[in-house]
């Protein structure tokens, strides 16, 4: 059975390419990342995914050496999304955390020579994101030439291809394949606050229940 | 004063890099790896350059979720170099670690970004080494296009450049380069295993023993 690492954020993006993995055939190896994110539940959302699609999951702990994101900075603020419209138009916002899917992926690499993975899984897209430019298929195009000249993998001629089935996707086309799929959209965490509940006012709740609002259907995580 | 992050291994190419990059007269901020590399050495001899260099330096810490190359499985054994040449001619040996460079490039990359460095220093070569693929000219240009498509930096026009001063250095002339800087090289380490004295033996050893050698200079790590 082909090995696939699947980048598991607990959000419904990447559980959402976690079931398209897993449709596809693939043996699929979650990495989840404990990297000081201010916020906790996306993690045990990850967790919890990961045990109901009965995959191999693991947690990688990175302490960086700065805190340089509102999503790693308690101090900082995380923008709400129509301010952020207004003040910072054509601005990445203060929640991109620098080089972050790089790193992930470099670690999704890593593991994914050792377990002679040929493919590695994200669950970014380019519409209804927040300008991140480590979501741009320019991006992806550019890493998998760094995997083609950096790794014994690459020069050995054995591909391991980077996957963002999701990229051209609208939220609400993603949340309409994560039901088919049955995505448990309601274990799913976006929230970039740490509340108990959704803030439904940061970026991430913002592009999630325009999506559900879309797709004519109703957020699952979201108790009445 | 312009800034930049130095890759410190406790090697001799590292350090000598971290001088060369003062010498241009950077501000540098080393990153230390410890990722469970089997030897312990190296981390501490990072260290003493670092503070003897009065340079900020930072340990990054990972727990990697498999142990893929005999520089982390102390179960594995580690080539000693005749043996290798023999045995595994233009093969790369078991000492490499699957995207290790891509790994911390990444972390250096989200240093350099948070504190707004302009170049990332690392001294790899391509000439006395093990015929690790990260080690290679085309691997640094790759990645550099990665850091202009998937970075805010990138994307804003600010540069952040990978430097290898070493690249096409033999190790003797690293060597003499060092001398010159006036590099501590009695604190490095090289070698691969964790012995309290270089082992002599392996890869690394042999390198940097052929390298003293043709540079007709005596190792100061050594005692007689």
């Amino acid at each position: 059975m082909k090995r696939a690492i699947v980048l598991l954020s607990g959000g419904l993006d990447s559980a959402t390419t976690l079931y398209l993995a897993r449709k596809q055939g693939f043996d699929c190896f979650c990495l989840i990342f404990d990297y000081g994110q201010r916020q906790r539940n996306e993690i045990n959302a990850a967790k919890k995914i990961a045990r109901l699609a009965q995959c191999h999951f693991h947690i990688i702990r990175i302490a960086l050496p700065h805190k340089g994101s509102s999503l790693l900075d308690r101090k900082m603020r995380i923008p709400r999304h129509l301010a952020a419209m207004l003040r910072n138009h054509n601005l990445i916002p203060t929640t991109y955390v620098p080089a972050r899917n790089i790193i992930f992926l470099s670690l999704a690499l890593f593991y994914a020579e050792t377990i002679k993975a040929g493919a590695i899984f994200i669950g970014a897209h380019i519409e209804d994101y927040s300008g991140y430019p480590d979501c741009r298929p320019e991006f992806y195009r550019a890493f998998e030439k760094v995997i083609s000249k950096g790794t014994k993998s690459g020069v050995e001629g054995r591909r391991i291809s980077i996957e963002t089935p999701l990229i051209r996707k609208k939220k609400s086309e993603i949340i309409r394949k994560a039901i088919n799929l049955g995505v448990p959209l309601g274990l799913t965490w976006s929230c970039y606050e740490g509340g108990k509940v959704p803030c439904g006012r940061c970026d991430s709740c913002y592009y999630r229940k325009k999506g559900f609002k879309e797709a004519g259907i109703k957020d699952p995580s979201i108790r009445s």
